[in-house]
């Protein structure tokens, strides 16, 4: 029986998504899943997600399958196995999918959010879960640059050197930038995104915004398919997965519009 | 010299505001607010806040003021006190006021936000950032419930048993229930707030949210004056102080609609 699985954390104190090699001690989210995921199961159980994030990125809505021979109801799948989990890793939701399903290869979309918070002085409430950048950003022209990134597009130029894909062809199927009081959401959705893509673009976008560079730059980056030119890797800490996209799951997620005011740190202003 | 000060903190581990007694070593804001302060001034700096927040309560928008006989730029007393306090706690704005100025005494206003997390699995984002209710909550019934409360009424019923207020009578200026995805949102502001009274407010519209009482309830228990008859105080984790007001210093809050979407979790629906 194959399942499918939501799951949401803070990654900050872990070493990504993805299991390092046994006898490394090194935390990870998947480590944390797998096991607890065995307890229930009482036989190993070895997920797949959708994404492999990145040290410190968070998830509100990472997609993982396993396939296991045991017979429980879903709810143990997710409220028993989150009594395992520790308080920044959770299960929210389980689904008994077909053979096919892949929670990687199937994904048809994917979209992360990236949050930055704009004000002189450092917020308690953000820290560690979103960037923080002291200089005022100008949004508009942050806007104007996003739109030179959308579509289809050799994203060679935004990937990190490490990465090993074999195209860097990718959709870009919306950018959006919005901002209210301090705080800067960038939601950016695509077919697939290569090795550092989001944080290249937010670090080119960073530029533009500080007006360091004109807003047209991001096409020139994106011409130029030249990594050397992008800006720097924007943090990790700003990064959320918030969804992914199938033809034949309808995964448990908000819409990308939709959003929900929560305490907003207040700023000199 | 009076300076007042913004305050923004999560306040889960420290116990409260309010400054202990010397040698007990027990970790609160003041204390770090007070210390902090003091290596900046070069001298003893002990502040008077607007409200004592509880154990695990969290403030957007804390004010504070001291004296002072030292002059420093205002940046120091902000960017300053800010590399020796803590990641979850921060100085946001200084301003000088004159020697009238009390920043409990002088406030005419508090605004108080809490945020139920309704859904069936814990959130990893929201873990001791708002309170967890597994119970699907009728937000409506909480609604006709809340407009029993608005305005100026006797409300000894909804205070702790240790409040040491002279007169129980405050004017509730709006009580205000949103819900967008998994998140209800109480939006409360008043002239001054009794001991606990936000928190035993919530507690009585979770029992009507839960069906357990009618919405009628809060009404009974207000008219009753009883203490015994308010629910259980709702838990700390979801009560941010988010807004005190003045009739002569402009605080640089946000409008209590603004709001902003944050990484939502994602429940199972």
């Amino acid at each position: 029986m194959r399942i499918a699985i939501g799951i949401e954390y803070i990654g900050t104190q872990y070493h990504g998504w993805q299991l390092q090699e046994p006898g490394k001690n090194i935390p990870t989210i998947q480590q944390h899943i797998d096991e607890s995921l065995s307890k229930i199961a009482d036989s190993s159980v070895q997920t797949i997600s959708a994404g492999r994030t990145d040290k410190g990125v968070h998830a509100t809505g990472q997609v993982a399958h396993f396939d296991t021979e045991v017979e429980r109801p879903l709810h143990s799948w997710v409220q028993g196995t989150n009594r395992y989990l520790p308080d920044d890793i959770a299960i929210t939701w389980a689904k008994v999918v077909d053979h096919e399903f892949h929670a990687r290869f199937s994904a048809t979309a994917r979209r992360y959010e990236y949050y930055i918070i704009n004000r002189p002085t450092r917020s308690p409430q953000w820290h560690q879960r979103a960037t923080w950048h002291y200089h005022p950003l100008d949004i508009e022209a942050m806007q104007v640059a996003a739109q030179h990134l959308i579509g289809e597009h050799d994203f060679n130029a935004y990937r990190a050197s490490e990465c090993q894909a074999k195209t860097s062809v990718r959709e870009v199927i919306h950018l959006n930038i919005n901002k209210q009081q301090d705080m800067i959401k960038l939601d950016i959705k695509a077919n697939a995104f290569l090795h550092h893509m989001v944080r290249n673009i937010v670090g080119v976008l960073l530029a533009i915004g500080e007006g360091k560079e004109s807003p047209d730059w991001s096409k020139e980056v994106l011409e130029s398919k030249d990594r050397s030119l992008g800006g720097v890797t924007a943090k990790p800490e700003g990064l959320y997965l918030a969804e992914v996209s199938y033809l034949d799951l309808i995964t448990p997620h908000p819409a990308s519009d939709d959003v929900f005011g929560r305490p907003l740190p207040q700023g000199e202003r």
